[in-house]
């Protein structure tokens, strides 16, 4: 394991003081307990804060900002935020329209957040993100997992927010690009969490794990290594079952990779996502693509697609200043 | 070799076609020469452009756009792109005032952009990076190696050319940031690149390379890994030594990813370095961490400073609107 680091004890500590620092303008640190808030929060309008288990940078803390979230909580890494830091978090940024709580469907998050919605005294509501499609139940879920697509919930539901809708708008905009969004990964190479000091797992040098997890848990099958037309077919195919697109839909494309996989790949497999799509009739008008929700240092990359209309599409656009998405 | 790829006749074409589609509003592709270009130039200003070997992707061609360059000349990976794509390129964003050229300082690079210089018949000047303090001379330079100070070479003179400087005016600032600007790299692991099929070079599996190249060059020195304090300290030793930076003295700082490792671990390195500059009574007023110099999948990572004044910190703040670098 060969890592930038100091300590493994320090390592999600040392790494969210050096962002804040990056970003001293737009983000501040809480220490203990430790969350990420926005500098000047906007007054009057729904705080919403997110978080999990660190390694998936720059989800969450890197989409703290203007247009998208007030807080983050990190967690220990693949560890959920326990919920002392959540309760501190959106009291810190409560505005006086209530907290909506954005929640990856792993066990140790949702414990975790719902004992601190419990605890909380303003008002709060939920958006449990599960968008992937690979497998039913996994090692740390009882459901789908929340992978790439939390932080298109997180974009949109944070415009809607800054525009001035209420807590039940939020959550019920949640929800619904939630549910119109659907993801698939493929890892090429494990990661190394640094208190493990050993790969999460073993995979040969021409294989891949189909349907992994961002916690490089199992997917669907394990297989030979292919030419990227067939991967992207192969992650494509359940994605557009389970959104049941039809010639004629409209998509947003988010190209996510795991950490370890560069630009120029994932530039590749975007531009054959999209001619894919396009010879199914299937208009692809927005496009996000680049190391956005990680798993450490591991070599893969995920697809996902957001069925799109017109309030979406507005929401998307929407201004949005954060240290890793900005227009 | 594990990667998202066709054929590797077909990477670079493939990769640069799918950055352009996902940029369709904001980038255009000619296919044959290739290149890329701002789809909206803006009239009478001088153009930018620049190109290079690909595999360090988002440099160049994720740097076009308003405020930054006009055109990037991908050529195949690690290698020089033609004369031909140059002038190509140059005579379609050329706007009146001239072309400047900003050149990554390799061998191959140097002869292709001088090459169609002398084939140019618009008035052109040219700017060479060589910021990489690491060795005097390298595999493929006479004179230092053009890493990733570039991109500040180029986000300072495209802001200069935006806001209607002449084309000495660029070329002369160009020259200044590149001469108060200095950088010093480390690498993990190697990268491979698609045709070779095998690693660029063999490293064992507790050192590191200290000074490499963003092609896998040899550096100054191969050691086992220390603790990120002490690497980064290694790295700035000989930076602030190159620009003679003294008590007082503000910089950028610019923690550059080289493809495979991921951002938590730079946002660290960059709290270090931020650390460390301030018990030197340097003060860091502006920071950009990322993968944005890469050395297509390595791990590893280097340190840029650029010393500012008034004059550059105004250009790098000034707005910017290019695939990977946006604000």
């Amino acid at each position: 394991m060969k890592k930038f680091i100091n300590a493994p004890d320090d390592f999600v500590r040392d790494s969210v003081a050096g962002l804040v620092m990056a970003h001293e303008g737009l983000l501040a640190l809480n220490e203990a307990p430790l969350f990420v808030y926005r500098r000047t929060p906007k007054q009057g309008r729904v705080a919403l804060v997110s978080g999990g288990g660190s390694g998936h940078e720059p989800l969450h803390s890197g989409y703290v900002g203007a247009g998208m979230l007030d807080a983050a909580c990190p967690g220990e890494v693949f560890t959920a935020p326990t919920p002392d830091q959540i309760v501190a978090a959106a009291q810190r940024v409560e505005a006086g329209q209530g907290v909506l709580l954005i929640v990856k469907n792993y066990a140790g998050d949702g414990a975790s957040f719902q004992m601190a919605s419990d605890m909380l005294e303003v008002e709060c509501a939920t958006v449990l993100v599960n968008d992937d499609v690979a497998v039913e139940h996994s090692l740390h879920t009882t459901g789908r997992r929340g992978v790439a697509g939390t932080l298109i919930v997180e974009k949109m539901t944070g415009a809607a927010a800054e525009a001035g809708a209420d807590l039940y708008e939020c959550k019920t905009l949640g929800a619904r690009v939630n549910a119109q969004t659907a993801s698939m990964g493929v890892a090429l190479t494990s990661c190394t969490v640094p208190e493990a000091q050993a790969p999460t797992f073993d995979i040969g040098g021409t294989e891949m794990e189909v349907g992994v997890g961002i916690h490089g848990e199992p997917g669907r099958y394990r297989r030979p290594l292919m030419p990227a037309d067939d991967i992207v077919a192969l992650l494509l195919e359940p994605v557009l079952q389970d959104l049941a697109l039809k010639p004629g839909s409209t998509v947003l494309l988010h190209v996510n990779g795991f950490g370890g996989t560069p630009l120029m790949e994932l530039h590749l497999v975007s531009g054959i996502a999209t001619r894919q799509l396009r010879s199914a009739g299937i208009q692809v008008t927005r496009w996000l693509v680049g190391n956005h929700t990680t798993s450490l240092e591991m070599a893969g990359m995920s697809i996902t697609l957001t069925k799109l209309d017109d309030e979406l599409t507005r929401l998307w656009d929407a201004s949005v200043t954060t240290p890793s998405l900005r227009w």
